[in-house]
């Protein structure tokens, strides 16, 4: 074989496996959640936060967790949540109801819809009663929102329950 | 003052101040939750554990959210639910259905109806389908049922779902 040729050969075959383990490697890795349009980054590990509350709504056929990361949930079990603190951050996860296949008239988790959050931090959000908002979009987790305006949405909705700091959830009461 | 009568106040006193201390005591200590007539103790911490599902039943009215010991989440998250590994531990916090005051197609967690549990153990509960089943009812934690019998009726009503080791929750999706 002409030395060429060989030096050819020997660089294609190392390009081809440098990129099949390149690819490997991104494929490997998971695939970062983008930022809401505001600039706020999902909560890391917000799965396996504790419980604060539940909700079904029927206007939307939607079920609702509410969790919470440990300052949110100290300041439930606690009643101080008039404000709640900075640093508190509620996550609130909604599922498409489902009827049980078994018992109709249980409605259960369906789909998954979106999880949202608020971010307490009453200097910096100032603007929208103290909270950070944002949301994320089903099982691929699109920011909600076309620019950083989205917030006002949500602040609109809030501002009802604002004589219990804008939270529209109670958080549920346990022995 | 007569000697005797002194001594007398001197111990009355002493005895009040002693009950005082005694019963201070005894309120500061957290009341333990009787066990359930099967000998089944009440799952230290489960208030902590990580969501597994939520439901909302219309034919009693109440809104029920599902949490897992750390065997059971890990099972629900990888999908390893048939059977449920042995050690897994599902606790289902129950409400009465409450609308929300400012929201009233929100239904909301109102009084706190029970908590039950399903301890899966193959061998130790192979009489009822391999789970150990047990409620405490209302906030004062009271044991259900009169006697360790009362489990026949958990199983009963769970037998329909054998098919899905006999437990009714399905992990709710999360991204």
């Amino acid at each position: 074989m002409h030395m060429k040729k060989k030096h050819g050969v020997i660089l294609t075959v190392l390009i081809i496996l440098l990129s099949t383990a390149l690819i490997g490697l991104v494929m490997a890795q998971k695939p970062e959640v983008p930022s809401a349009p505001n600039g706020i980054t999902i909560p890391d590990g917000y799965k396996n936060w504790r419980l604060i509350s539940s909700t079904h709504r029927t206007d939307n056929n939607t079920l609702r967790v509410i969790l919470g990361n440990d300052i949110a949930v100290q300041a439930a079990r606690s009643g101080s949540t008039y404000p709640w603190p900075d640093g508190s951050i509620l996550a609130k996860l909604v599922w498409k109801d489902t009827a049980h296949e078994q018992w109709p008239t249980a409605t259960i988790p369906g789909t998954f819809v979106h999880a949202e959050f608020m971010i307490k931090d009453a200097k910096k959000y100032a603007a929208t009663g103290g909270w950070g908002f944002a949301r994320w979009l089903g099982m691929e987790q699109k920011p909600y929102g076309k620019d950083a305006d989205f917030v006002q949405e949500c602040y609109n909705c809030h501002t009802p329950m604002k004589r219990n700091d804008y939270v529209f959830t109670h958080p549920a009461i346990t022995p």
